[in-house]
């Protein structure tokens, strides 16, 4: 089978520009059918702010009413999103702008209500996977934005790590499946405070322990759930990794089962 | 050649939730390929407002300076484009949200600096018509955003009515394309005051002279131009309609030339 790289970028990134354009200028280069999913940054936080919404958070995690859905909406699948394709376009990369909404290429359900409500916050059902081939059978790269919907008019908010998992395990359908989850350090670090204590390779077992230790905290607790979920459902390669290295073949912190 | 039915909504149907989902609810009865393009509604101008933005107008045209073309690609793309994709689908009508930068699928170039600058406004180049076939040909019905873009990274608000032109001229080399610009009356009227005065049909000779007559004036005006560009350019039939007739064959005021 063919291989095919899904690289999924954060916030940090989209937020500074010039990073932005080192990045996808890096992305460009890989060679072969390539996906890209990003996250919101904090386009979103600062216009709820300007906006005086109050940012509701639980544990880290936002809780999105009718409003800050809305914000997320325009920001996600508006702003970020046909940024990032026309600076695609402006390095000879032919890219497509998607959410889960179009085409219904990733159909969702709301979180359902357990402790807490987190609103209008999908879980994915289902990834596409034919017509994101069809997509890239005509020289197109597909950029998923973090919205989908519930093929019943709903528009939901979504994890975009949850998203640039769940889109590895249904392309691998077709394709060998690296996939790419490029943040700020070049790899995950042991020590926080070391940039260059990369660790080369995260076994389940390694991860699990970091996580008692505390090495592995926050945010990237379930960025790991997510790389573990796709290797454990077809991915063939899973990397954390930098901006700059996502062309390469083995950058960074690879997971293995 | 198969029949394309391209349609066009405006501002006073966005606006109202209501009236946009019987819009879409008769756009989905239109039998054969269809494609829809919308224009922006209030959405933009409401949230310049809460932002503190002062909307520039010049001869009733809206000047797109950087923070207004933030706003228009936030709203346009994002929020307006992704409701109705979200909506279509409640209806059972697969579609595809796009902006002219997806898929470089519609390119255009900051509209030349004559009398005022317009600012990131942007008049169209060329329509990738092959491309929006195969869409249709995946049985997927494309649903456009007014927001273009140069190729080149920059964005661009472009007028709908335009676009919705355009996209029929192009299509014209695969399809007998019905080009319909709907908005909340019924036909054009000859008597604003009457809205049973409908004109069944508007010929060029006619369109001049109820525009001396002032019958025609303000945002008709461009209407026609666009509506008599695409017939002289390979549209089949130019009606302007009402929401509730849009899946008719022979709908409001037809165009002729």
């Amino acid at each position: 089978m063919e291989s095919l790289t899904i690289v999924k970028i954060g916030g940090k990134i989209i937020n500074d520009q010039k990073l932005l354009f080192f990045f996808l200028d890096s992305f460009q280069e890989i060679e072969g059918p390539k996906i890209l999913v990003h996250g919101g940054g904090n386009v979103a936080s600062q216009l709820s702010k300007k906006l005086g919404l109050k940012v509701n958070m639980h544990n880290g995690r936002r809780i999105t009413d009718e409003k800050t859905l809305k914000i997320a909406v325009m920001t996600y699948a508006g702003l970020v999103n046909k940024k990032i394709v026309a600076m695609l376009h402006s390095l000879d990369c032919m890219a497509i702008g998607l959410s889960g909404a179009d085409a219904n290429i990733i159909q969702s359900h709301k979180r359902k209500v357990e402790d807490i409500d987190y609103g209008f916050v999908g879980d994915v059902d289902q990834v596409k996977a034919g017509l994101i081939k069809q997509f890239i059978d005509l020289n197109i790269v597909p950029v998923f934005c973090p919205i989908t919907h519930d093929n019943q008019g709903q528009l939901f908010n979504t994890n975009a790590d949850t998203i640039a998992s769940k889109v590895a395990q249904a392309m691998s359908a077709f394709y060998n499946v690296n996939l790419k989850y490029c943040f700020e350090y070049n790899g995950v670090l042991e020590n926080l405070d070391d940039p260059n204590s990369i660790l080369k390779k995260v076994t389940r077992a390694d991860a699990d322990r970091y996580i008692s230790a505390g090495v592995f905290a926050d945010g990237m607790i379930p960025k790991i759930e997510n790389a573990f979920d796709a290797l454990e459902n077809g991915a063939r390669t899973v990397h954390i990794c930098g901006i700059n290295h996502v062309h390469e073949d083995e950058p960074g912190t690879q997971f293995i089962l």
